[in-house]
């Protein structure tokens, strides 16, 4: 069997790439943003939506889907790509990062014991469970499981991370099976060099066909990702991609493609549309203010997606008061195409050799405002927001 | 200028008919079932979703738009098709209909007085402001404000109100300058057959180019409609369009057709698509259900929607259990795509002459449960439900 994965770099300016992953449900160009469909599904928008956006993946959450509707029944649908009706790439994580921010999770070398916050039912997770149901959910991509400690965390807890990240990589890779999906590495090491490297070094011996860097955009600021990327990034292999984990905004994703990552993920397009917060080419706006109640122009005026070719900010600022849910749509719709133009303009600017006027632009917009996590999304504070 | 509204009847099978409209947005093939966009925007589709489901037209609430976000700001953004995006037919009501359910509604000859629920502000409706409102609104079809006593009334409260249907008929046809509208008149007369013929030679006087039999599907229940309509349809002018407001079921529907009527409305798909009630073609299923939990079918086997061509019943049910939007969407979708299949087999048969068959299949699956009014919709109960 020929293996799930095929990478390769089609051009280079600076550390920053542009490539294409082949995977079994279809190949994506690189640097790609992938939009978050926590529960095999995304907010507002359906399947033959995203593929009119231009979307080539999509990440799903492990750590939702085996509570809720749980894997056996998805696996019985045929897998993950079937029950949800999208037949491109996937990757789901490894239903870690969410459960370490539960209250009272317990951890051990072992795994990880909590209970599942909607029925108080204790639940088990470890790497060979987690590729379990990874398996069966059948992603193109699966990621290892790891340990993701908290931001900030003394070094005394990031090496232990670092120690038990190690552990459970290599008891996945054991796990792992499924010879149409690939599995990815994860680096932790928090904000500490010598960790980070370490972490690299553990890793990459273990010869996975790609590897994220986790940890990031758990609360640390853009300044401070960019730092840890600045020498975590070039030490990982140049033939793979490399992913980092739940960025971001659109500041971050060029920052992290500037140091040579290829691949991103974040919830904040669809959640932040929810909150009627919309994207544009001079900065983020929230539509229900009331500036934008006889507001007449498109939401973004330089964006040819379907919402700013139909809709004005007045007749959206209407939806969001009126709590209609086509509001959410247009405005996730909006949202994502906005990361979809980004990404295809920062990966055409990478072939012309013109990159960094594109980064110029963007840093001047901002990024992450606190640096908050946001891999996963929710109608109400959950475990993982 | 050409007259906003042409009509012709295609066909005939007993009562029923197949004709054509034209209107200044387009045509429509009737008999239409046009579904309810209160606020100006469907409940979880965007206007480029019903385009692809064939819809033809919708309906807006004219009491809605009015008090949010107000006429003026859609009149401003040229119109209620350019401010939702929809360049089809619309029509609109005429917004007495969710003022008579309204607590402490005063009603006199002059018109009606009422507070608006959400900020206590008085605000007053006549036949000459409902005519101001729908000509800024701008629809294809604009309704004339009528009044719309409850079910069940007193004859002499009946006679009362065809009264002052007849008088606000009259002031509505004089307000009303707008030449590319059509204005439609209204029959009431509710359960009573002296009044509704009565109803019907005043309104027919007024030479309208459509003519609505209003205060139908207000709690009669599917007997008693057909009984009314019996009576009522034949006596309105054969060369103009029948509309019967705020029907309904499909079985409704189609013994509305049964009795000539061309025309037709309700929120009903898309409000019980909100509560995962689907239609299918052996009957409604609230896809929660614990039954659903493993099925793997389509929520209707017999439609070829994008609903039930992608999902299956086990995955909409976990879309409504988590709380995800998407489960309105493709249940929505579905819903106004039943619907629209439904119009297709009823207008094929009255062309081929097999109507009877198709409306005995349709009486079969039972019409409105208690034939509660449903005119226009809302996330929480309000004045119009």
């Amino acid at each position: 069997m020929a293996p799930p994965l095929h990478f390769e770099v089609q051009a280079r300016d600076g550390a920053a790439r542009a490539g294409r992953i082949t995977l079994p449900h279809g190949t994506i160009d690189t640097p790609v943003f992938m939009p978050v469909g926590t529960r095999a599904a995304m907010r507002g928008l359906t399947p033959a939506e995203l593929e009119r956006l231009g979307v080539q993946i999509v990440l799903s959450n492990t750590y939702h889907l085996m509570l809720k509707p749980g894997e056996g029944i998805i696996q019985k649908a045929g897998g993950l790509h079937r029950f949800m009706g999208w037949s491109h790439p996937i990757l789901t994580d490894s239903g870690g990062f969410q459960v370490f921010s539960l209250q009272k999770t317990q951890i051990d070398d072992h795994g990880v014991r909590f209970r599942w916050e909607e029925s108080g039912e204790p639940v088990e997770l470890t790497p060979e469970r987690s590729m379990l149901v990874q398996q069966a959910l059948g992603a193109d991509i699966a990621m290892a499981f790891d340990e993701c400690p908290p931001y900030p965390c003394t070094e005394a807890a990031a090496a232990a991370a670092v120690r038990r990240t190690r552990l459970w990589a290599k008891r996945s890779r054991e796990a792992h099976t499924r010879e149409d999906q690939a599995l990815f590495g994860i680096v932790q090491g928090s904000v500490y060099r010598a960790l980070r490297e370490e972490s690299v070094r553990d890793i990459t011996a273990l010869d996975f066909p790609g590897v994220a860097i986790g940890g990031l955009s758990v609360g640390e600021g853009l300044e401070l990702m960019a730092e840890v990327l600045d020498y975590t990034a070039p030490l990982l292999p140049e033939g793979k991609p490399r992913y980092v984990m739940g960025i971001g905004y659109p500041a971050d994703v060029v920052e992290a493609v500037a140091r040579g990552i290829d691949m991103m993920d974040c919830v904040i397009p669809t959640r932040l549309a929810r909150g009627a917060s919309l994207f544009t080419r001079r900065g983020r706006i929230r539509v229900t203010d009331r500036r934008y109640a006889r507001d007449l122009f498109p939401p973004d005026a330089g964006c040819s997606c379907y919402t700013c070719t139909n809709f004005t900010r007045a007749y959206l600022r209407h939806l969001f008061l009126a709590d209609e849910i086509l509001g959410t749509i247009l405005g996730a719709l909006h949202n994502v195409a906005f990361y979809m133009d980004l990404m295809k303009e920062v990966r055409a600017s990478i072939v012309a050799g013109t990159f960094a006027d594109v980064r110029a632009k963007w840093r001047a917009l901002g990024g992450t405002p606190a640096g908050t996590a946001a891999r996963a999304e929710g109608p109400k504070p959950r475990p993982e927001e």
